[in-house]
């Protein structure tokens, strides 16, 4: 059975590195497949698709203009959960690691998808990493169950729609006049972000400055590597409506980012030292939040424990992303109303997103009624 | 409105101290109250109710024959979601504070009982301890979403049934000729529990074990004062098959504590240490697990939290319970499948129990199909 559904994808194209339009022919997967085993279960398939990014986009360590993901679907009982993996280069993944990894999970082991927590530990288990290959089958599976249910997920884990928070939006670092131009045209959005880190971190910051004041938020990617420099970098931005401060530091330094923390007027969030739920633990006293993001920590799941636990600590939480499409979008949303802080604007930086789902109203993010993970268009392949 | 329901209440005689038969009349709430507000839309009703004990039940402080519950229904579009608050007198709740405390609960704010994080915000706000009270709302609440879902919470959660354990069955102290007899009526169970922390604790171990060789697990409610002694009992009642040991010393000597746990052969659990979320990061460190009422910690949601930041910490579980109906005791045991002990025998103890749900059979946790909280069988009033 595995056997042949892997034959099957590989023979129509669906396993494979390159990327392939999504056609309007729903469900190719079901339409040709021949389902011998009369009560399997969940049936997953995925298929690799690159995103066309609307901005050459640049970090402190690399530029690039696509991002490839892999999209999955499991389909059960007539019903399909829609899921992603979007993996930027510099985490490790890739669409022949994601294609390798999907093509062992084996979910006509499981009887009833309701059974997520045996069913994720399963998958968790199959091969260390491949974090965001993990999170395609999470997604997936939540996009089913909330559709078994018939409601989103926001309302299955109790949250209230109205107290999203407005996503910031990030502008990339340019020259003067490019910034100037992006940050025009990010007038919608309420909060700035700013990958800092940099030899021109002031210049960055002063040319934003000098056409608007709204609230920025600032991500350093680890790039101040002295704890004094940092803090005095960060009362500088304080004092220019900046909110607060994404991996100041190398996250190998805990002692300096503790005592960088103590001190800061600003309060720090946790990126590049925090992944899954065991690193919430450790962030706590180290950082004032921590930064959640689907690919990272495998999915929804683990996602939601993060933010639980990391409540009870007295934590704040940030929701992230990678540039991804709706559909990996609009699940992290299910747990915007509970965060402090969103940057989710992974969607809105692509110019070829398949789904729809989760909208920015205003700046806001804004939930949809849509069942699952609440996708209000979704192309099937 | 609030104050219309709160004369009817009290006319009716659903308010009192005193303890009223559960009629069969269905549902006399919506039968005779007049509904005024037209979209006025969860409707909270409450009544008194005695459990009567099976045997007069005796801990390290008290005995008694009876137990003061409160149970609770909200009515929300034609579906009723059932509650209890269980109050053993030591707790500090009675019928009295739980009917003051419910009477000042307008859910009739609220346009949707899926928003329950809000809801039971507010809940909780109203006033301090309440506990019984509060959890007397959640689980209607949850009764009532569970149904509007139609699946019952253990799957809403995405947990497995099968995985649930066998609950452990209270052998109360008492003549070597009664405990002998306690012990073979308890044939049915494969755990039986034990209330230490007196002059006779090795008395009573011994009874036990001249008639089986069953695990036990002990409960010393705070009963032995030095750490040193509590290690000696502790490795003397390790030679006896017992598997672990409930709050060993006073909820105040945290160090003793923390050295005894360090220094024990058997896992040590904080009971009277740990009442509400707060108190599981407390609890680590100084105790191997941590048991969960939902009577102490306001219900089902916190418990779900308390479940999550104790595993993602690695401390084990154990769901315990109060003298209360199959109401309180199907909803705890929808957390089952997660924890590593159960001690929800509470039902099994009482003779006049209203309810039907989760069963025990051949002493292991079965639980239902029935939505919501698994009911199977509910008296409305």
């Amino acid at each position: 059975m595995k056997h042949n559904r892997r034959q099957f994808l590989t023979r129509s194209g669906i396993i494979g590195g390159t990327a392939l339009t999504l056609g309007l022919n729903t469900n190719l997967y079901s339409k040709n497949f021949n389902i011998t085993k009369k009560n399997a279960n969940m049936k997953l398939s995925f298929k690799p698709y690159t995103l066309e990014l609307k901005h050459v986009f640049t970090i402190a360590t690399s530029s690039r203009s696509t991002t490839p993901v892999m999209l999955t679907q499991i389909e059960y009982d007539g019903v399909i959960g829609y899921g992603e993996a979007s993996m930027p280069p510099y985490l490790g993944e890739s669409q022949e690691s994601a294609s390798a990894f999907l093509s062992k999970v084996n979910l006509s082991q499981f009887k009833d998808p309701f059974e997520i927590e045996s069913i994720l530990e399963y998958v968790d288990g199959i091969a260390e990493k491949n974090t965001a290959a993990k999170a395609a089958v999470d997604i997936a599976l939540h996009d089913l169950i909330g559709k078994l249910l018939g409601k989103p997920w926001y309302k299955i884990w109790g949250f209230k729609k109205d107290t999203t928070p407005s996503t910031s939006f990030t502008i990339g670092i340019d020259t003067d006049e490019v910034v100037k131009q992006k940050v025009k045209e990010a007038e919608v959005y309420n909060i700035l972000k700013v990958k800092l880190g940099r030899e021109n971190d002031k210049d960055m910051i002063n040319t934003i400055r000098s056409v608007t004041d709204k609230p920025i938020i600032v991500d350093v990617n680890q790039g101040w590597k002295e704890k004094e420099f940092a803090l005095e970098m960060i009362n500088w931005l304080n004092e220019r409506n900046v909110k607060l401060i994404e991996q100041p530091m190398p996250k190998e330094q805990i002692d300096d980012m503790a005592w960088l923390t103590e001190h800061s007027p600003l309060p720090t969030f946790a990126d590049e030292s925090l992944q899954r739920l065991p690193d919430v633990i450790k962030a706590h006293g180290v950082y004032t939040g921590i930064n959640i993001k689907l690919m990272k920590c495998t999915g929804l799941r683990e996602a939601h424990k993060m933010l639980t636990l990391a409540k009870s600590l007295g934590m704040q939480i940030m929701l992230g992303c990678m540039t991804e499409t709706s559909c990996a979008i609009s699940a992290a949303s299910q747990l915007a109303p509970e965060v402090e802080w969103a940057d989710l604007d992974g969607n809105l930086l692509i110019s070829n997103d398949p789904f729809e789902g989760t909208k920015i109203i205003n700046g806001k993010i804004e939930l949809t009624e849509d069942p699952g993970i609440g996708l209000s268009k979704a192309a099937s392949y």
